[in-house]
Order: C-alpha cells, then structure tokens, then sequence
C-alpha cells in the first residue's frame, strides 16, 4: 500500500455521497465500503452496518480490559454541491492550490475524518495496537439529521459502550489556533400560523372591518423582544445558566471581534441583548429568531387582497440549562395571550435539542486539551461553545452516558456547506498529529 | 330580427372573450365585432376601434345641439374561468336556473352591458332616437386595468366630450334595493424590503449577535397602527374628508351590518378604526394593509436560517381628498425614521389611484336617483360609496373633465371573479328599463 494520506482523503472525497439525494444511494454505500476497507487495511476489525438509510461503517482494535475506550465519531457523506455554477472547478474532483484542498466535503467532514483514520493507521502501524480502546463509528447520514444513529446506538448500547466520545466537526477560532468547544446551544422550532377570514378578500371591499393575519401576526413578532434585544416571553431566562467569569474572560482575548463578524456576514450593523459581547450572545445566551415568514401575495408586482393567513417560523436557540420540553408551552401560552379575537392562532412544534454543556476542566477536558496543545506545537486551546446545535452529541449524552470531546479542525472561511469548500493540507496533518495524540493522552485519564 | 333580450345576453356571454389571455385574443375580437353589429342593427353609429391590445367598440346616435350627451361605459372582456373544476356548468356554455343566468361574465360586466344596449335598441326602435346624445363606449381591456382606455381617451377627447358619464359595473347593497355609488376608495401601494446580512445566515452561529430582517419588519408593521385601529404615519389624516352627518345616518339604516360582514368573510371577529362602524371603515376611512408578507424560509417543516431579508407589499387604500402623490413620500419617510440601522430599507413604489367622490345631490345625481326610483318601483335608492378603487372614473375624470355615475346592479352574492358568477334575469331586465329612464332623466337635466 503505497498511498500516501493525501491520495486517501483526496479518494474519499470523489465519491459523490451525497445523503439526501436517492439518486446518490449507491455513491454512499460506494463510499462506506471503501471507507471500511481503508480501516481494515490499518489493522482494524471493521463492519459496515446496513440500515434503513445508509451504511454505518464500525471499526475496532482488539478491546483489552483496564483501558479507556473511546468512541470516535465522523460522518462520510456530504451536502450537496449545487449552485455548481458557483464552483471554480468541479465539486467532486479535488483540486489543491497554495496548499488548500477543494472539493465538496473537505472540511465538513470527510477531511477531519480521513485525518483521524490516517493518524489510526500510523499508529497502527507503528505500534500493532492503539493505547485505548477504540471504536471508530462513522455514519453516512449526519446532513440528512443521523435518522437512523440514534436507533443504531440503541440497538448496540452494549457493544458501542465508551467513556469519552470524540469528534473533529466543529470549528477553529482562527488558523493555527487550537480550539476546544465545551457547548452547544439547543433547540427548540415551532412553527405559527395565524388565520383571519376563510378565504384571501378584497383588501378594497373589506379593508378597514376586518383584521388582517399578517398585521397581527408582525404585531405578536414584534412583541418578542424589547428595545434591548432581550427576550419578553415569561420565564423564558429563567433556566439560563449564567456566564462563568472565567468565560467572559477567556472570550474576551480570542480573535473573533465585531469587525469580523460584520465582514463575516455583510450586516450593516451587529445587534443582540444589551450587556453582552456579540460572542457572548451566540454562543450563551439564548435567541428567539424568524426563519421564516409568509402570508398573501408573494409574486411580483402588488395584489391587493387582505391575506386569510400568515405564518411564522420560529426557532430558539436555548443555552445550559433550558429545557424545550418546558419552554416550548411557556412559548405557546406566550403567544396565546397575546392572540387578539380577530384571528385564530395554531403552533405547530418541530424539532427539538437540548443545551450542551460538559466541563472542560475534567479530566477528559484536561486531556483533550493537552492533545490540542501537543498538535499545535505548544499554543494554548482557546476554551469555546458554539451557538449551533450538534443533536448526535446528545444522542451520545443520553444512550451511551458519555460526554463528547468536541475537536473541530475547520476554519471560519472554509465554505462548508457552500461552493468552493475548502480544507488546508496543514489541517490535515494537524488532524493525524491530533488523532495521536489524543489518544495517548486519553490513555493516560 | 327575432333575437329577444335574453337571447342577445346569452350569445354575449358565449364568447369566451377573456382578456388576459392572449389564446383568446381571436375570442375577444369577435365578441366585439359582434357587439359593433349589434349596436348597428340597434340602429347606432357603430365603429371598432382597433388599439394596440383588444378593440374599443363606439357607438352613437346622431349628435344635435342643445341636448346633454351621455357616455355610457362597459366591458365586454371578463376575466378566466378558472378553477373550471369549481363550475357547476361550463363557465361560457350559459344555464339559467330559477331566472339566474350562470356564465362567466354573467354580471362583471356583460349582463349589465347587454341590459344598457338592449335599452337602447329598444328606445331606438320605439322612437327613432335616443333623449340624449350618447356615446356608448364598450372596451375590452378592464379586467386587465385598461392599459389603452387612458391614451384612447386623450387621443379621442373632442369626440367623446360629454356633460357626464354611466356606467353599471358596481354593486346594489341588496336584491331588489337600487344603489346609487358616488365615491370610491383610491389607493397607492408599495413594497417594502429590509436587507440585514448579505445571504441568508446559519442562526445557530450568528443568531443573536445579527439584526434578524424578519424581526426588524414585523417592528414596522406593528408600528403602522394603534390598539385602535388609527394608522400612525405622521400627517396620514390630514386629507381625509370628514364623514358628512347624512351620510352615517343613511348608511346606518342599510342592510348591511356586522353579521353580514361575519358571514361573508368568514372571520372569527371584526376589528377596524374606533369610532366608525364596518360600513364607515370600508367606505369613507383609509387603511393601511399588509398584501403579502415573505423572508426567508417559507417550505415545510423548518430551516434554521437568519434571513438576509423580508419584504411586505402594502397597499394604502385612500379616501377624499387624500392624494396618493402626497402620501407616498410621506410613508416612505416615516418608514425609513423607524428602520434600525442593523437593516437597509428600499421602498419600491407600485400603482396609484385617486380617491373619487361626486355630490349625489348634484342635478346629474338626483336624475340618476329619479331614473333607479322609476326602475325599482318607486324604491329610495341607497347612496353609498364603495371601498374600491375603479380607475377608469379617473381617467374620465382628469380626460374628459365629466362625473361619472355609478348604477351598479350586481348583487353582494353574484360570484364576479370566481366560479358559478352569476346574474339574475329580474336584474337583467331592470337595467334594460334603467337605461331608458336614465336617459330620460339626463335629458331633463
């Protein structure tokens, strides 16, 4: 086996395994088994599970009694490559120019992933064994939401037991920086339609007499924060678990400033709740957002009619220690009281996530942190949350009791999930160095 | 010529002369070429005008000094049929049932058109002559907002000066309750649109820290109206023509209440303007509406996105003496003092219309209310005005300097505009003995 790591991840990255596109099912599974035969060429003992959906692929050294086992988690499928005309070259054949590797999935997750499968290999083959115990899991369904991991981690709780789980599928501060994430925010999406007269009317003939949905509906909208950004729904705070000083601290020496931010985003000026950092407001402290809005005419040009719907979709990003299952009644009653009699409100809930939060002063945060350190020739991790919600890391939580080690190796300009995704080869490396690592340190806990 | 009224108002409404839709551009040409030969077999002075769109039919009895001369206007072109699967009966193969004539077209506006020419061919062929001098001038473009009506007009406006116009394409409050319309709502209309971030934003990692465009919209909107109902834009009211103390007190004896209102719209409770009741709100209050409503995700289920930007369509329907020149700049302004500067606000002005209002107790009002007291056996007429716009009256009112009168017959539950329209025979026949007393009337004036 002559192939350098490079030729594997650049491999890996021209199946086209795109998970929710049927037409890409048999690129998936393609994938999975060479994905599995990789792992087994390093030695270790691999089975690509079927599922209702698509394969998980589950490779392991030999377990020996008295050692940690540690679950490392990666996902091989990818989002979908359109708009393709926005692709310099094409999505699933990688191009590397100044050292930057570009293709469909190089950051997110393929690879983060073929950087820790290489880092297995070598040490395998240097060593025959790893210091732990491993079970590598890596599903090819994380962006269609991992449908079918939690059932799979249910069904094998026993054989899928761990102490600590990694994953490197989150972000870096900046380039060189080694990061560690210690929490997410949850989730909690209702959607909310208000509904007037039974049919569209004309706005001329019954304007004036009759109330219109989409007015009503602003009016609720606009009642969901104050002048200060702070959320106006009862008891929403309620749950908010403070910011640690430490935090603030440490947060307020990394190199994410507003400037960056607006460049990130294009906004004209930044805005969140009053007496918070704007890293502060994404990463702990709890949003009421609109994802979406609609009602009457969408065309062009003007229709007049007094729409007899409106609706709004809603998501709230919630932080340690908020519960969905609570808030989301305290929303609906929220919005109920404040429903006038001209319109009938209904809500309809939709996905939920738990807030993440694990401490990364314990002894497997200590440890990860010294694997990062060790990778990044000595520089200290930045300590970060991150405001999005990664749902696999409460299935962990919740079906195997472990906490999650949150290693992410991608970097704020790295596309994913948009054209020209991009990964550096100093990442990669960065990746088998960290792989290493990690597990020796891990070993030691 | 055995042909009777009826059968003259059947054949009409078998050409499916639908103006929107250039596959029936041949249907719509021939409805008026055989309108033209029916106004010249009335013995009328019949040319087909050729515009750049459908043809405008002219027809005229010999024109003598000293006599007023009266425009008489209607439509031959009705809008589509569809939904056809609605239709009990084919939309242009007409059935009558119980006297109720069902076709599209039926009333809007080939029923009342028929009605005036049959009128007319009948006070021809009992007198030789009309009582005045009249223009009837039919087009084939209203349901697709007149685009060739205005520069005919002004290219023809020697030709077609006339001491007052009449048309029968509004409503009666009641079966069998003859209504005289002398005002009507105008209106302007704009869209609005607030950019935030330069492409839609990822709300777990943003959210929070970036002015939210759907949020900032629904702010504006909710700030258009007071608890009350009053429109809050600085200076909206200061046009507006007080309600004369005659006119609620008519309009409170009609038959048309809040029940109604309820039943016909469907709504769970009425709500509008303190101060004036539904009929006041509809037909003599402006209002500001929300036409449309849109941002960000609008497919199932949900897509946690921050929105980079949500628009509204308002319209504004307007009441004597606002002017919609006046009051755009002004609501573009009081809008752009309330967007935050997270937000970029555009503002794209759509189409106008004069608000219209005549004294129904002018000479050419009181001949119009003599002529529906003759018709209707002796019944007062109900003065009202209508919550509409109808921006021909404008145009015959800045081109050819002449009020028009408005002498609906359409009844509140006629379907104009959606399946199963329909007209009754009783209705028919008025308008034929409308015409000749009109006529009559004006002669006197």
């Amino acid at each position: 086996m002559a192939m350098t790591p490079l030729d594997s991840l650049l491999t890996c990255l021209r199946f086209p395994s795109v998970s929710t596109d049927s037409a890409h099912a048999e690129d998936v599974r393609a994938c999975a088994q060479w994905l599995a035969g990789f792992l087994r060429d390093s030695g270790l003992n691999t089975t690509v599970h079927p599922t209702p959906g698509h394969p998980i692929v589950v490779a392991r050294n030999t377990h020996r009694p008295g050692r940690p086992t540690v679950l490392l988690y990666g996902h091989y499928d990818v989002q979908p490559a359109d708009p393709l005309d926005l692709w310099l070259t094409p999505p699933f054949e990688p191009r590397i120019e100044n050292g930057i590797i570009f293709a469909r999935g190089a950051t997110d997750n393929k690879g983060q992933l073929m950087a820790h499968a290489n880092g297995l290999r070598q040490t395998m083959a240097a060593d025959g064994d790893l210091p732990v115990n491993l079970i590598a899991l890596f599903e090819g369904e994380e962006e269609i939401g991992s449908p079918n991991l939690g059932p799979f981690l249910a069904a094998h709780r026993h054989d899928l037991a761990c102490d600590v789980v990694a994953i490197s599928d989150t972000g870096m501060v900046a380039a060189g920086v080694p990061t560690f994430t210690y929490g997410l925010r949850g989730i909690t999406c209702c959607e909310v339609e208000l509904t007037g007269p039974a049919l569209d009317l004309h706005s001329g003939i019954f304007g004036g007499s009759v109330a219109n949905p989409a007015t009503e509906l602003a009016r609720l909208i606009a009642q969901l924060h104050d002048a200060h950004g702070r959320i106006m729904i009862d008891g929403f705070y309620d749950q908010v678990r403070p910011l640690a000083s430490w935090e603030r601290e440490a947060w307020s020496t990394l190199p994410l400033n507003d400037q960056a931010i607006l460049k990130l985003t294009g906004s004209p000026a930044l805005f969140g709740e009053a007496g918070y950092s704007s890293v502060e407001r994404t990463w702990a402290r709890p949003t009421a957002e609109v994802n979406g809005l609609g009602g009457g005419y969408q065309g062009e040009g003007s229709k007049t009619v007094l729409p007899s719907r409106a609706f709004a979709k809603f998501s709230f990003r919630l932080v340690p220690d908020q519960n969905p299952a609570v808030l989301l009644p305290q929303i609906e009653a929220w919005l109920q009281a404040r429903t006038p009699a001209t319109v009938t409100l209904t809500v309809r809930s939709g996905h939920s996530g738990q807030p993440y939060a694990m401490d990364p002063h314990s002894r497997h945060g200590q440890a990860a942190q010294a694997a990062l350190r060790t990778t990044f020739d000595g520089r200290e991790p930045a300590l970060i949350r991150e405001g999005g919600s990664i749902p696999i890391v409460q299935s962990f939580k919740d079906i195997l009791g472990a906490d999650t080690l949150l290693l992410g190796l991608a970097l704020p300009d790295c596309q994913a999930h948009a054209p020209n995704e991009n990964f550096p080869i100093a990442n990669f490396e960065a990746g088998q160095r960290l792989n290493r690592h990690l597990l020796q340190e891990l070993a030691r806990v």
